[in-house]
């Protein structure tokens, strides 16, 4: 994107630092975007020559200068893909098929994890620990129910997930600036179904009104999932730590301090749980910048970019390095059975008494009595 | 719920400081939420007979006791209710049915504010107006398209509303404090279907771990309502300035000044445009209680109520505030017709020369010179 | 404020629809404000008998009117006030005269608190307990240092509240409406100096300005006591663990459960814990509110008074409670003796054999083999 | 910081991925610290030769050691810094240093924009021009009053950034991870000064605190400079709009449109503003991490440092490029005369009649009905 502003300069000499300003680092960011823009041009370039503004042979130079991109400069037939858009509708196809990808891979990934959540069930499942409430230790459970609740935590994230694929899935080609596009008469349902979009969207203005909204969307799913690894994430510091012992960490997931030789610190899970913030703090970003701001496209916009793409990266990243970690997982046994102290039967005994017919309350003092 | 929490007291001598800092004003939202612990309450009752915990005439008993919770107290075998389940679950299923009837009131308030605009759109739809692009005059557009953009910005908040709602739809009646309930053998799906839900929770600690989750999905919901709301009251604000005067905001709307008489003031407008950030703000302490937990209830999540039912009575008065405004809404077509000044026209005069054969960029030139 | 928003309705009707979403439960929050109200006005009052806008006799009728504010009418000269200001500096006047007052209430309380730190420090300051960073054992360290910590850290929280009670000490009283008062000349330092003001606000725009801005300064400096709490709750919350049993909590400052008789949980913790999420969410709400918005009052940022008074609230009341449990809080001696592992002693030996000589690589690598 | 990890690996096989996790990009942060970390260490060195851990000779080599440190590797003595010391310690003093030079810097930036702003009101002070109230015109005001109102905000922004710099002067070096060095008896104060700290923390443990805590405070200074910087964009973009036309944007700092050839876009404007948000939400995140953890160090803390730098780079960039849009705006005189209506001199000439005798509310309606 970066090119082509010098475009648009009107001969007005852009001083370097505000060059810097604007564009910064986003050119990195746009880098990931290559690839989509490419598909979004090619859709929209056949549906130009369905239309009569490109020619078939045109439409085909497009093409080869669209795929020749990366190694050589444009030809005249591919600026004449410029017609009938805008940077605004051009650069949010690219990005919404960048999501669109990514949600997909996040999908997957989630689904890898959540094997291997099963799979330290199959092997770890029926052993007892106890289960804790107000951080006291409260009532019997099973590693099966511990991280099970992940697994009912994830399947919720999945559902989330795949109906935000299917939410941002509308295709802003043909939107241009978010007044359509005059004169010509652009093909919005074959642009969009060419480039893989389930439906196109109607009015323009909702286009421009959609970049920040759908992406405050993918970060409030996103954050979802990174919920669940935070906890994840906390109940495993918190167990592999000596007093409680419940499991082990695999070596490769911690490190040594530099001062305490016999130290083995959670590190992995330590940057898993502070990265739930990271992600809030980026969705935040996201709901914050694109407030009190009028109809239409404002540059602020852009700006949710880069906070989009971090939440992606980080939810991939987190994902990923869980269910490498869930692979490793060490239950030790001997320390859940040790950790099954009389009290926590407390509950059972009480409904045994209520079965037997003695009344809640009265059960409830009996059992309270014995272990308070 | 504040009446039983003495019971647990174990005799200590409860300080009135800390009754004060753990209770406050809790029992005010609770009052919001005794409907629903009635009605969880009553199919927990007549699953609890079904088992045969209770007999058919205690579930009677129970039942009118229920129904008179709110004029004397309730009698033995409303306390036998208790049996079989834990605060936890019961606030949990209270709270969850106030969730789904509140969401279910959302859904009816934005579509009646959905026709309003569309009546708006019947009466006033074809008036060109400017479209505006980084606040600069861009294009020409209509009122159709302007207030049509914030229609298909409804039509997405509903559909997510609708998921939203599905998603939560899940019983926790019989996961008790997140590890079941030992002994009796309760039927959850029979609870779930009594008390109106869409499925039970089978896992007993991901029914713990959804508290605070699904308020964030609820919050993250009704952001995206508040959003179309802020740009909404951020367009309407700006364009009732003397300066555009493209709408007359009805009388009613606005408040005068106490030093300048000839003012007319949005207030209505920006105090719907700020809401936006209360429902922000509610979203991220939800987001930000949860985090850093462990497994299990922690009475941290207690303080995720309060944000929630802020967040959805938010929602509720600002739909409904705007959608008195849109139908008491002026077009005020003169203003939107002087607003239309020659070179909003430009890009329609470069797509022309675009389809008589000029090259794109050649035709730019020549707008880009006339007009600039 | 509420009675004098309708003498500027115009003859309007005002839709009960619209007076309950404008107005709402602000006339609650305005109570705490009626005391400051009062004494900006006599400051004011003062001042415009010094200028000659009020009679001597004036002057005094209006003290007797504001003083019997609360029971009766204010009369003709109560009216009269009104003369040279806008209802704009007259709430920022009585807010910020509320916030001072607040901020030097919690410098008083914060003092306590220390004080009560100092005390336990007194009582358990040379028991050894396990340091742990990574929560993990790391290195001995005492009941001194681990209390002491805190005491450090609000050491720096009273030094930044104490700077910001100075920096928001600034009369907004003859800003008006943020442009002043035109063709009566008003002597704004008297003003200032009447209501106890450090100084008086040279630029009345920027009265205006610092509406929102002093209240996220505010925000600012309480969350930074939060955090000192929520760290010292987090700890206590893990250090009366049965796992760890270092401090044992006094039972006022539990509940039980109620399903599980043996349980003792620490409530007021956990909520003091949450309660930082609280403050944070509404200073985000505040610093989000104020954003995009031109300059001069919106009415946006009257919504930025509850979450400034909520700050205020709970900090006071978590404040307190935390003094009150520190009061109470027992050190179990004997769990923090048995905690001292041999391992943890390991950096010391590292030093030991640095300080014969040993080089550092070779003294870690011995120490590391020996506990590792 | 990331050669050393590898040492206290313990022959465990870091797994790349982990690698690519724990790490990251953190080197590139780092690579900010490299120069204050030298100094930390020099000022260590010294230390440790004056209580005889270094000799006078090795003292000297590690200075050598240091001031080579880009070009060789560290030699025998190098190593020998690390005495007495842990990476908490020595990260913990390096990014204070940092923190304190970037302040500076940004101070004298501040400094720089408040000339600026105020050559721009020599310049055009004199104006008058509307002041709106509600986004209405309200009542006369002058470019003077204005402009004047941001270098009151920015005086009292430098005043909380001099503080700010003063409060977290505190030097950590001798705190080791948290609990002091044991055996080796560290000059604390000694360090301290040699680095230049204003004193040293005397509470190992509190030193750990202060991570985040302190980062917290620097991105609460910060967030109140992005806010004059974002009402002033905001002001900017709507007064350079053609409806205002007050203001005129050098060219330089606008860009044009890819399909609207007669566009003069505020991108420079938009993005400032937009970069407020950036900011809050790497507050959010400083403020979100650091909750709901136990005392001494975690790794979640480290996830503070890019947040803060990005806090420090964005207010850097921001405040320069406003300063140099400052220098050439120009105040469109005409235009603002123009905007000049009658009823802007409502209040005036309500003053009037109350200086001449007449009732505030009789006068009021007067002035009501003549321009109402």
């Amino acid at each position: 994107m970066r090119m082509k502003m010098k475009l648009w300069q009107k001969n007005a000499e852009l001083d370097a630092e505000i060059e810097k300003f604007t564009v910064g680092d986003d050119y990195l960011l746009d880098k990931k975007l290559v690839k989509y823009d490419c598909i979004a041009s090619i859709a929209h370039a056949k549906m130009l020559a369905k239309i009569g503004i490109l020619s078939k042979e045109e439409d085909e130079d497009c093409h080869t200068a669209i795929e020749n991109f990366l190694v050589k400069k444009c030809g005249d037939a591919g600026k004449k893909i410029h017609a009938a858009r805008s940077r605004n509708d051009q650069v949010l196809a690219a990005l919404r098929l960048y999501e669109k990808e990514e949600i997909a891979v996040i999908i997957v990934l989630l689904n890898e994890f959540k094997s291997k959540i099963k799979e330290a069930i199959k092997n770890y499942g029926n052993t007892e620990m106890p289960g804790y409430s107000h951080m006291q230790k409260a009532m019997p459970t099973t590693v099966s129910i511990w991280l099970g609740s992940f697994i009912a935590s994830i399947e919720d994230d999945l559902n989330l997930l795949e109906f935000t694929l299917s939410l941002i899935d509308q295709s802003p080609l043909g939107s241009a600036a978010g007044f359509g596009v005059p004169v010509i008469e652009v093909d919005k349902e074959m642009a969009a179904s060419l480039a893989g979009f389930r439906k196109a969207m109607e009015n323009p203005l909702y286009a421009q009104m959609s970049r920040g909204k759908f992406e405050a969307l993918i970060a409030g799913a996103l954050i979802q999932i990174m919920l669940s690894l935070n906890k994840l994430a906390t109940d495993l510091v918190l167990f592999s730590m000596k007093e409680f012992g419940y499991v082990s960490l695999p070596d490769e997931f911690c490190t040594g301090s530099s001062i305490m030789p016999q130290k083995k610190n959670p590190d992995v899970l330590e940057l898993v749980r502070a990265k739930y913030h990271i992600v809030l703090g980026e969705e935040f970003k996201i709901k914050s910048i694109i407030s009190n701001l009028m109809s239409g496209y404002n540059r602020d916009i852009q700006l949710t970019k880069e906070p989009m793409m971090n939440c992606i990266e980080t939810a991939k990243s987190c994902i990923k390095i869980m269910a490498l970690l869930m692979e490793n997982l060490k239950i030790n046994e001997t320390k859940c059975k040790e950790a099954m102290i009389p009290e926590i039967y407390a509950t059972e005994e009480l409904n045994k008494l209520v079965k037997q017919g003695v009344p809640f309350r009265e059960a409830y003092k009996q059992v309270g009595e014995k272990y308070g």
